[in-house]
């Protein structure tokens, strides 16, 4: 069985089409807070898919709402998704990380010895490296100086899958996600942008001076990534940063993009600053080496992901 | 005030006493399950010393128990040495290091953010590297991988301080630790091999074979350092190993060392493995370059703190 915690959120919809497609048993976990279940329509016939209305940070609960499907015989792999995603609102209040994208990670990973997991496959991000100035980072690079509370939790997660490792768990992959964007649009910058321009078509106000370069990826491409390292990789304990082969995308060319679909005659106007909010990493850039290595490498640049998953969002919000 | 959590435990008997030495009001907090009051009672008539008796992974608890007290006019320090000390213990049930190391971290951070606190001080771990086979390991050094649930929590400490520091925390300073020995006796391998050859002065058993390698610091040592460190380092987000100059002592010569104090005639019997136990890393060493760059110097190598420390440890148990 497949189980993907945070199994009705953004990038779940895509591993749980492709594990379907390739003929896997799935089981969705969440708890509808930030998921939604239109995200799992395209599913909810398919017989092979399940989905149980849960709280991941709760162990018992958990472990009940897993109890509750016939698992099969195995080979059980997990999937650990559940996270807040909303860095802003973790900073403010502490026990939002605490519990949505650490304590989630605890009762997965105590889910994981129950059923006796074969594989534990991760979510994490590059916001664990911290500020580093746009430095090119690599896996085993340190420090490791996470600048908000969902960057220090995902720090922590990995820690505890770590050392879960050495105490049973045969394999963990940690994923070390970039910016991810596409569909379904739950949250991020390129949403709030559309979202903005719907309201006001003349006017797209972006935090910061729009100088704010990250790393993007296409989910679908992101998920591959996934898929291929989770059966690739041979190591007990595998880390691998997930993006594109380039520094990344200025947000003032997302800015642009999105404007010129929704409402190209819009004027953009530009906050000060070099940071959106507290936590936020200016520049953010990772070596792929070790997946590229590994015989993996995206197809779209940073402005091309950028680029589809714009026309995909203002297309599903009907603003195109 | 200097508030001192984990305050009747190992390390804050000794800074406890160094703090109240040099004017300091100090306030201890302890759950008393692994701390005890019988390390307090040199304090406990000093008009500058309060204790409260509370569980410091209790958010709302620990506000109370500080708010008991008039904390004066500050600036407020906040030392947060509470933790679970036994490793294999927190390797057998997660939860015991997920809310004695980590959670007591969590309402630490919290506490210093509601009475201001101008500085927080962490009593981290060489555990948080994992096992490097011996490489010699400096403060930004990668990658991070603790292989116990103690590490692991520490680590998940260290990551919820940085992003403290972001928010709201003027200054931070992380201390890792080596293995620290001296009184009062509380627990580690030491007390261990004391109190088993009092039980039976023939024989001494030893988990692994000996050949572990760590770096030992006497805890008399250890908090000059840290004390050191506080008023020395200027930056926000100060990280420090704190450890002897060279690469250890082996268990091999500690077991002799306690071996010719209590028990001249024991017979030491080895075990097999490089390993005492899950989440023992083998050969720990790392660099402490940073901190003599400082200006602080370790006066006794590793073996002559594990000399010093057998015999006053014998002596307190009644075994020399």
């Amino acid at each position: 069985m497949e189980i993907v915690t945070g199994g009705a959120g953004f990038i779940a919809q895509t591993l749980i089409r492709r594990l379907l497609e390739e003929g896997q048993d799935v089981l969705a976990l969440d708890n509808l807070v930030r998921g939604s279940l239109d995200y799992l329509k395209p599913f909810e016939a398919h017989p092979a898919f399940a989905f149980r209305n849960v709280d991941c940070s709760d162990k018992a609960a958990l472990s009940d709402a897993v109890r509750s499907i016939d698992l099969g015989p195995g080979p059980h792999h997990i999937w650990h998704l559940a996270a807040n995603s909303d860095i802003g609102a973790g900073n403010a209040d502490m026990t939002i990380d605490l519990r949505d994208t650490f304590l989630t990670t605890v009762a997965s990973v105590e889910l994981a010895q129950a059923i006796g997991a074969a594989r534990f496959h991760f979510a994490s991000t590059s916001a664990i490296y911290g500020d580093h100035q746009g430095r090119g980072l690599a896996e085993d690079d340190g420090p490791l100086e996470p600048i908000s509370n969902y960057g220090a939790m995902k720090l922590a997660s990995e820690a505890t899958i770590r050392a879960a490792v050495e105490r049973f768990l045969p394999k963990a992959d940690i994923f070390r996600f970039p910016n991810v964007v596409g569909l379904p649009a739950t949250h991020g910058a390129m949403m709030d942008f559309v979202l903005k321009l719907k309201r006001d078509p003349s006017r797209l106000d972006v935090l910061g001076d729009g100088r704010q370069q990250k790393p993007y990826l296409h989910v679908t491409e992101l998920v591959d990534a996934m898929l291929f390292i989770s059966r690739t990789a041979q190591d007990r304990y595998n880390v691998f940063n997930i993006g594109p082969k380039d520094d990344g995308a200025l947000v003032s060319f997302m800015a642009k993009t999105v404007r010129d679909i929704v409402s190209p005659g819009a004027d953009i106007v530009f906050g000060e600053g070099d940071r959106g909010w507290v936590g936020d990493v200016p520049r953010v850039s990772f070596k792929i080496d070790r997946l590229t290595g590994l015989g993996w490498t995206p197809t779209m640049s940073s402005e091309q992901a950028v680029v589809r998953a714009a026309g995909e969002i203002a297309s599903a919000l009907g603003a195109a």
